[in-house]
This record gives structure tokens, C-alpha cells and sequence, in this order.
């Protein structure tokens, strides 16, 4: 549905809707309008179940440690206010993170008077085992929770969470992960991740519409959950109970269009009828590519080591030089390419997102674009 | 969009959105999907500043106090968590309040130890000084705040809330008045209401998409404010910042569809082109001959001694022997009608919703169901 004028090569912020996936949301919308006494009072569990068992089967976890939630963020606030942190406490993350997500850490750390870390991992990323050390060294006896995200906003790395989670889990150490960017861009299995909390969104690269994420809260953590919004979810609700306190009370926070959520299971059909793994690499190889022309053009380190660690989306280093905000317009303006330009931790960035309906054209495209910029520039 | 085979008579719970109003929100959402960066990352501030100014004309308010929420419980959660309550802190509310909001202020008196007053205002309602003496019954030196339906859910009462919030002004208590229902269904007027915090829904009387909720808070209270779901808002933005910290806080909360809240625009528009007021008129004197008649028919004594006190939905008394659960079942399998049936504070009632899409004809065959249903019942 995106519009064809433009080169969209920024997938990674708010993903894009098929056509399909887009049918099946506008439907359920008409479907709540057409009884909404019936819809949201009397059938709505039962889709949400059912949309619920679709992406547990499709992340690799119990449906009902799985609750559907706007976005990732909201999910991070839930388990932050949850936590009911006292001046005692750290949460340490990486300088890797999120800022909206950060930004939720360090409201809720000012508020409770507990502390926030912020562990440097640097770049380039040579292998896990150094990110594992880097990240270690801001745990403390204090250290109540480790977030970290499954792939990184501002730099694209993915990391590694299953070991992470392993090693804090030895040392009762919570694990939180911040899968945002991760579902339908890298494989996401949640058992075998471990975390604690885990959330993400399908509405970046699962293809689902927008206001579609979930968390997933393991079954033994569940009882520290609060609701966030309090509605008839809590106290335990008599009437529409699911029979889960957790559920009730992250499900129900009043009338609101449930149609991202409940296109989820359309959206994952998608993914499967389009045999999505093949896109995936092909895309990915787009992008080593294009990772490599841009080493060459601009002779600066790249940020990843191997090409592992990237996936769909990855971190360019730009010139120190440049002017990202001037770059960012200049590309739209003068290109019409949609493509984020930041500076992160002082080192200026292009995010490229490589996504099924982007071609090797395109990336060309930028290539060349970005190299008269450059020339221009200097 | 309803489905023409049901007697729609719940309107109050959830709204019904009429054709033009829909395709208006499809447009939003097409939009959204056309250019994501674009529409979220970039205009989105300007649209939603629009949806405010044609809200706040509205409701007369100023648009830089109004803030669109998906509900009006969502917006009740922002103010109680955002109090910071002592154990030294009293709210005080009535028993017609919203189960929603009532689980609410439980949730956080119960998480700050402060305490929540449910003070009896007694049926039926005979004038708003009663009101007002029964409900500041419940004053003492602690209560930092009066929480008080505009419309009350499970009573469908006017409450006199301009009086009580001028009151409350004089005895130095905060207000707070939960406008789910009023707005759309009579005038409101947030100048001369003059609550401290106030929050409504579109989607129910203004016939805005589900997920359109607001909330207004005055000018000299918004320092009070806190996120509650933190994100770029806070703390107070570089880029993307309307120059406010109270909308900043409120409206960033991620990703999500927008597209009920900007549509609220077109749902004005439409009660304009459809002079609403005759049809209220019209909805409210078809309600008040229901209301007549069921007294007649059931001989109970009724909510409400004038008719001031309703205007497009009421609460009709039951016979002291109805099963609700089975007669609200049996009107909807029966006879295809949706109109909900409950018990309030012991006493079965039947809540009647008329709103323009309704006809005398479908109100005459409810009270037929109605004595048919009790003549069984008997």
C-alpha cells in the first residue's frame, strides 16, 4: 500500500501493511460496527484466544503467557511500573537501547529512587562473548533486572539474548527483552530465549497493521504483573474472566479497536503463503551488499564484524563530518528516499531496512545517491 | 453499519458510527499506511492539533488542554496515578459510578493506602440539592478529590456537576468528573463545568470510530500530570515537542493507529449536518414515553422524578423477581433485541438507550416483548 512515488527504505520504524493483512483489519472493524454489544462484550475473547494461539505457535510460547498490547513500549512500561522498584534496586541496559524505552526506565528509577546503568558495548561487535563481558561489567549485587534489546533500534545488532538470559537467570538476575524490531525479521523462539519478560511488535516486521504488539511474561512471573490501565480486568473479573489474572488484567483496559491485533493471524498466513524465509534471505544478501559498497565508498569501519549479526536492517556509518538532519531531508527531498540519518553515541548513522518489496534497483539507487551527497557535502 | 436484523437499544455502551464517519477513518488508515514516516513521524502532530481545536470548539475548551485517549477510563488511570496519593488522601465518589473507574481508584487507593468513599446518593433522584447534601455527606478534612459521573453508567443520572465543582472549589477539593457518557447525548460545556480533570468518550454520543476518548485537565492542574505510558514525551521532547510537557506526556505513548481520534472532526460535522439537537429532542421524548409506559406496566416506582435528569438513555426498574441474566438473554434470542439487563446496588434494571437510527416501532415492540417477558415470568 505504500506509496509507489516514494523509495521506502525504512521499514525498521513502522513497518508496512499488505494489501491482504490490510483487508482482513478493515473487515474485523466492520464486523465490531456491526454488533458492537455482541463483538466487544461477548465475542472479542474468543478471537483474542485464537489470535493469541497464532502467535504463540508462531513465536514458540503458550498462548496464554502472551497478551496483545499496542506496542512494544507499552509493554516495557507495564513490566517497569510492575516491578515496584525501591531505592535498593538497578536495572542495567545497554547504550544500545531503545530511547522511548530508556526514557520509561529513567521515569520510573527517578520515581522510585532506584538505578539506572547504562553498560557501553562497543563497536564494531566482534563476537558475543565480548558483548556478554562488556554488558557484566555493570552487574552488581544490586542488580535486580538486565534489559536488553533482541535487535537494537539505533544500530540494528542482534543480540545475544538466549545467553544472556541463561547467565542472569544463574545469577537471579530478571531478564527483559526488547524484541521490537526482532519477530518476523529474525527467528524469534521465545522457550528457548528464556527471558523473563519479552516484548515486541508485529506491526514492523511481522506485516501487521499498526498497534499490534505483544509481551510475553513467563508463567512464574506472572504474579508480579499489575495492570497498567485498570479497568474490569481487575480485581480478577467475575463476568468475562479468561481464568488468568495476568491476562484479565493486560486484556481489558476499556473500548478500543482491536483489529491490529486480531489481524495478526492473517498477517503470520501472509509470512507463510509468501514463503517469507526465502524474502528474508534474499533481502539480507541485499543488504551485505550494499553494507560492503558503502565500506568502500566511505572507507569507515562498518558496525558489524560478521553478518551475523545483522539481519533485514542494518547501521551505516556515516562521515564524521556530516550533517544528518541536512543528509536525512536532502535524500527525500531531492530522491525521494525515506531513510533515517542520526547521530548515535556522537557517530553519525543510516539505517537501511531492506524489506520484500524493495529491489536491488532501489539500493542502487542509494548508492549512487548517497555518494554525490558525500561529494557533494565535502 | 448495524445489522439491521437487531433491535439495537444499547447504544450507550460501545456507539454505532455512522457510514460517512467510518469511511473518514478507513481514509486515516490508508493514509497511514501509504507513507507511515510521513504520516506518524512527521504530520502526525498537526493532524492530531486539528482533531483537538474542532474537540475543544466542541466542548468549549481550549485544545491545548484536551488530550485524545483511547477511552475514558484510560484517561481516569492517567489522573489517579498521576495524584501520587498519601495514606493521609480521601477520594470521594458516589455509588453510580462506572464499575471501571470504581476498580480503579480501589487498584490505587489500595497501592498508596489511601482511602476511597462510596457515598449513597439515593433513587429515585428528586433534585440537585439533594444530591449535592447526600454527596458532600461524604466530605472530610482528608478528601483531596471528588470523583463524579456527568452521566452516571448504570443509572443514566444527570449529575448536577457544575454545582459540585463549584463547591468543591470553595472547600479547596479537587474535581473530577468522568464524562464517559455525557458528551454527544447533552451539552457540555467545559468552561462552565469547571472540573479540575474531565473525561469523555466520542466514540459512544458523538458517533466517532471506537478508541476516541479524551481528556481535559486545566491549565493550573497540568504540572500535576504524569505519563503514564512514558515514551518520547518525556521527558519533555527536542524534536518532535508541541511546546507543551502535558500533551507531550499524553499523546506519545508509540506506535499506534490514530485514525478514531482524528476522525472525530468528521463525527462533528456530522451531528452539525444532521442538526442533532432536533434529534435528541425527538430520542428524548420517545424515552420519556417508554419510561411512562413501563411505570404503567410494571407499577414500580421510577429513577427519576423529572425528566431533566435523563436524556437519551435511562435506567428502567425491573420487578424485584426478574432474573436479569436470563431476561436480558431471552429479549436478545427471542426477540432480537440488545438492551442490557443488570442489577445495580440490588435492584434490577433495564437500561434503554434511544438514538437516531431508533423508531416508536421498535420501542413499541420492546414494551410488548417486556410484558410478555414478565407475564411468563409470573
Amino acid at each position: 500500500m505504500l506509496d509507489p512515488d516514494i523509495i521506502f527504505l525504512n521499514h525498521g520504524s513502522y513497518g508496512a501493511t499488505p494489501v491482504p493483512v490490510f483487508e482482513e483489519y478493515r473487515d474485523w472493524q466492520i464486523k465490531l460496527e456491526r454488533q458492537p454489544v455482541l463483538f466487544l462484550g461477548r465475542e472479542l475473547q474468543n478471537y483474542l484466544k485464537h489470535a493469541r494461539e497464532c502467535l504463540g505457535k508462531y513465536l514458540n510460547a503458550d498462548p496464554d503467557d502472551l497478551v496483545y498490547v499496542p506496542n512494544a513500549t507499552f509493554g516495557v512500561n507495564i513490566v517497569a511500573r510492575s516491578l515496584n522498584l525501591t531505592p535498593d534496586d538497578e536495572i542495567l541496559m545497554t547504550n544500545h537501547e531503545y530511547g522511548a524505552c530508556e526514557n520509561t526506565w529513567w521515569f520510573i528509577c527517578e520515581k522510585t529512587r532506584s538505578r539506572l546503568r547504562r553498560q557501553q558495548i562497543t563497536l564494531p561487535v566482534n563476537d558475543e562473548q565480548e558483548i556478554m563481558e562488556q554488558l557484566w561489567q555493570g552487574v552488581t549485587d544490586r542488580t535486580r533486572l538486565i534489559f536488553v534489546s533482541h535487535v537494537s533500534s539505533p544500530t540494528a545488532i542482534t543480540f545475544p539474548v538466549e545467553r544472556i538470559c541463561a547467565r542472569a537467570r544463574q545469577c537471579g538476575i530478571l531478564t527483559f527483552v526488547d524484541g521490537a524490531h526482532a519477530p518476523g525479521q529474525i527467528n524469534v523462539d521465545l522457550q528457548a530465549i528464556g527471558a523473563d519478560f519479552y516484548v515486541g511488535n508485529c506491526h514492523k516486521w511481522m506485516l501487521a497493521p499498526k498497534g499490534a504488539g505483544f509481551i510475553h511474561v513467563r508463567r512464574e512471573n506472572q504474579t508480579l504483573i499489575e495492570p497498567i490501565i485498570v479497568s474490569w480486568g481487575w480485581p480478577a473479573a467475575a463476568e468475562h474472566s479468561t481464568g488468568s489474572p495476568f491476562l484479565d488484567y493486560l486484556q481489558n483496559w476499556g473500548t478500543r479497536d482491536h483489529a491490529a491485533s486480531l489481524s495478526v493471524p492473517a498477517a503470520i498466513h501472509f509470512l507463510g503463503d509468501y514463503k517469507w524465509e526465502e524474502i528474508q534471505r534474499s533481502c539480507h544478501a541485499m543488504l551485505a551488499g550494499v553494507i560492503e559498497a558503502m565500506g568502500e565508498l566511505t572507507g569507515l569501519e562498518k558496525v558489524y564484524s560478521r553478518s551475523s549479526f545483522y539481519q533485514q536492517m542494518a547501521a551505516l556509518t556515516l562521515p564524521e563530518q556530516v550533517d544528518v538532519v541536512h543528509m536525512k531531508e536532502h535524500l527525500y527531498n531531492k530522491n525521494r528516499i525515506e531513510i533515517p540519518c542520526y547521530r548515535w553515541e556522537e557517530r553519525p548513522i543510516m539505517r537501511l531496512s531492506v524489506q520484500g518489496y524493495n529491489t536491488q534497483q532501489e539500493l542502487q539507487y542509494l548508492l549512487s545517491a548517497v555518494e554525490q551527497y558525500l561529494k557533494q557535502a565535502a
